[in-house]
């Protein structure tokens, strides 16, 4: 029933020291929400195209294990905060093969209009307000 | 006289082979175009404040010697073709410790309103069309 | 029968255009290079524990059509040329949904020990030899 | 005296909103870090050569006041702490023309050896251990 976006690797995407250069996780972060959005009917695009965007406006993230290209990520996304305004996303990220917890994060969002000025979703859309509310486990 | 961009290597661009992983250097021509702009004073943010923007049409680029994190490259622009709607930039990158070419690349361009319609650049802004055509040799 | 790889655009790899930036493509075709690999028992992580790696020597690589975050890419590596010695992989890339053609590109590698001296392949590995040489139409 | 850090933001670095990516923040504290070393006579690769490295433990960042290519950030790294097993670094990181706060981070670090074994650096390398202890205010 729980959404797991599945990752694997890239070879571009690590670095010298022959692991995942810890940068590319905020991006399988990204990744992950906006699939997650998309199987709720509420791509990016469409968010977008009734001017609403969702800035970052903090990320937290430990590093535990070094993976490498090939490797395969699991990543459960679970929403801890949402009230319209603001959005709180916490993710349970571990290795496919090894089971090993890889990262524990967390991303903290707003919601805004095309210029980024801060808007209430509950306000401005309820189908959206209503989708976002129903990740609320 | 020559406009040369000078650009270290980030322990980021590397990938596990312990090199500056190839998709970067089209970066580093792009970074390398922009700065040369904005010598002319013609940033990218001034031409599309005038509706004008310079998409990438090809690129080539031949890797002839590896480098990595701490590399400083030296890449020098030649303008070898600009007639207001289309552009060929050629470039020599020669790493700056050893001398040695990097890579051999050029990129081609086209000049565009934001909605990535063609326009001609002598038609459009003079000024612009002047200051790109300065850069031929 | 043939491999095609699917590759769901992210929304870091747009650019201020609001369209994929131009350098993303070249990672994309390795991610395909990879996945089609691994489809043949030889992921990277194999070859390089034999001490054989891919370098790339050279990448050609025509921008047809621009798409965003969310758009799907059907990307076709054709091998055109392989003797153990040099590769040169052909792809064919388009949207998904419209079929467009996307860019027409073409990459060169070889066959290195893992300081980046050339080996034959033929010489070096039957079986990896005869895995590629199995890639020609 | 102190060390700060200059660096333009690239048009690659943007993204469909029209601002840099938010991921691309960790790569540029990256890059101060790798500066900052330099600047002691300790370079990675100088560390590395002496079978060194230093990985990321942690990172927490506050997205402040979004930037666009060509606008040009200055960020200064503050050692916050250092005992040879563990370090942490604050970073100040403001816009130049306006001189407002971009964004509010940390990044944690340990010192390994090249298989990612922790090492204490006051046993495993005094000078290294003195240049960064100096880097304490």
């Amino acid at each position: 029933m729980d959404f797991v976006y599945k990752r694997k690797m890239n070879y571009y995407e690590t670095d010298r020291m022959g692991i995942v250069h810890h940068s590319n996780y905020i991006r399988f972060l990204e990744e992950c929400r906006c699939i997650w959005l998309e199987q709720l009917n509420m791509p990016m695009s469409r968010l977008e195209s009734q001017g609403i965007t969702i800035p970052t406006l903090e990320v937290e993230c430990k590093y535990k294990h070094a993976v490498t290209a090939g490797d395969v990520l699991l990543i459960k996304p679970i929403m801890s905060e949402f009230n319209g305004v603001r959005m709180t996303v916490e993710y349970e990220v571990t290795e496919e093969k090894t089971g090993k917890v890889v990262i524990e994060a967390s991303t903290k969002h707003c919601f805004t209009n095309m210029e980024l000025k801060p808007i209430n979703l509950k306000k401005y859309n309820e189908e959206f307000f209503d989708g976002f509310m129903s990740l609320m486990s």
